[in-house]
């Protein structure tokens, strides 16, 4: 019998580093696992959540194993498991179709989620928050098309490696296409047109259309959330690096 | 027979990031694996390394299959692998003895890396080079600590998580015993001391012990050069930053 596996998360969960919550909730889409899901309210979280769950108390978590019990009372023989890059290679743990199965692959899926997360996320952040060129963000998409094979996935077949960078895709795109950022007005808007219609950015467009496609990602990404959340934090941030002169 | 496995390192290889040659290093020797290892001239690199090894012309890197050749003269049908991380793992998978076999455990192990990794460089590099609190490094290894098991390493048995932490406390142990650092004087080898003699760090320094006892640290981790470069160029951000008055 498959061990019980409960999910702790919150619909709208900001990026850590190299980490969205999106990361786990693909990759448990796609293991075919049933797991329970408990929304945790970032704003007002449970008492139980840090003692029993997360003791920094941070999602997504995992409880993994132990008896079947209500989400909100974590059983202390359920293992509690944290960092949604620890969890997705976690889960390929569990569900080994999740991973390339030789080891030449598995380096290159890794190397590639090493490599676009060390790249994409700061750029991202670098223009979104203090206004940076984004040519920064388009150079990173560069190195993230020059890795990706001549078709399919990051290594071909659908992987974990997917699962990491698909959601820093989509909001970055979000967040384009709707010029949210504390960059000038218009910029976000030229960036997208030029991922969108360049011809440099062919491969690059059709990987983006082929994770997007996947059911998990639709199922999972909370486009309206997101743009509610992003309108507001991003339009502020624009305001206040415009205010400051910088 | 077992895959030729070519080494492309230097050895004085700063840290990026949450990388350092010695991770692969050590996990190499720990693996049994037999390898040739090859010297790259940092400052004079070969100009068929960046084409024939890695683009981006950075060690360590691995090639791995195909013919048995001079390492100068790298085989194109070889696969070329490289980031210290993703290296450690691809040699864990295929030694698999240098894992747990257990995925929870093997995910804590993961857990024990991204959480050191994400502390500790960026605590000490901005003591190191910025002369920050040194409380903030302290801070980390309390962190590392906290994660420990009553015994053994990061996870009992020796892994590839204790590979890719064993040489960032080695590099910032011999920094702090020899007070360098952008810091101010004195307060390397102040807190040198806290680590060695505070009870508080007691489970710290068993750990640290242990690693450091491993013959594969102990054949790879190259004292004296590490230090001598060290001296050169943290009395230099010493001066530097007393110099522009920070």
């Amino acid at each position: 019998m498959p061990e019980q596996l409960t999910l702790y998360s919150a619909r709208i969960c900001p990026w850590a580093q190299r980490a969205t919550r999106e990361q786990v909730d693909i990759t448990l889409k796609e293991s075919g696992l049933s797991y329970e899901r408990f929304e945790v309210d970032l704003l007002n979280k449970p008492e139980w959540y840090a003692p029993k769950v997360n003791p920094v108390s941070k999602v997504p978590a995992l409880a993994y194993g132990g008896p079947k019990v209500s989400p909100d009372q974590p059983s202390p023989e359920s293992q509690k498991l944290a960092e949604s890059l620890v969890l997705i290679e976690f889960i390929a743990d569990l569900v080994e179709s999740l991973r390339p199965k030789d080891p030449v692959i598995k380096a290159k899926a890794r190397f590639f989620v090493e490599t676009v997360t060390a790249k994409l996320p700061p750029a991202w952040y670098g223009a979104a928050t203090r206004g940076e060129s984004l040519d920064n963000v388009l150079a990173a998409i560069d190195v993230l098309q020059s890795l990706l094979p001549a078709e399919g996935y990051a290594v071909g077949e659908w992987s974990i490696a997917d699962a990491a960078v698909t959601p820093f895709l989509a909001r970055i795109d979000l967040a384009l296409k709707n010029d949210l950022g504390a960059y000038d007005e218009g910029l976000g808007r030229k960036a997208w047109n030029t991922l969108h219609t360049d011809p440099k950015f062919e491969r690059f467009r059709k990987y983006f259309a082929d994770v997007r496609a996947r059911k998990s990602f639709q199922e999972t990404f909370d486009t309206e959330h997101i743009l509610t959340n992003y309108q507001k934090r991003f339009s502020e941030l624009r305001e206040k690096r415009l205010g400051a002169g910088v």
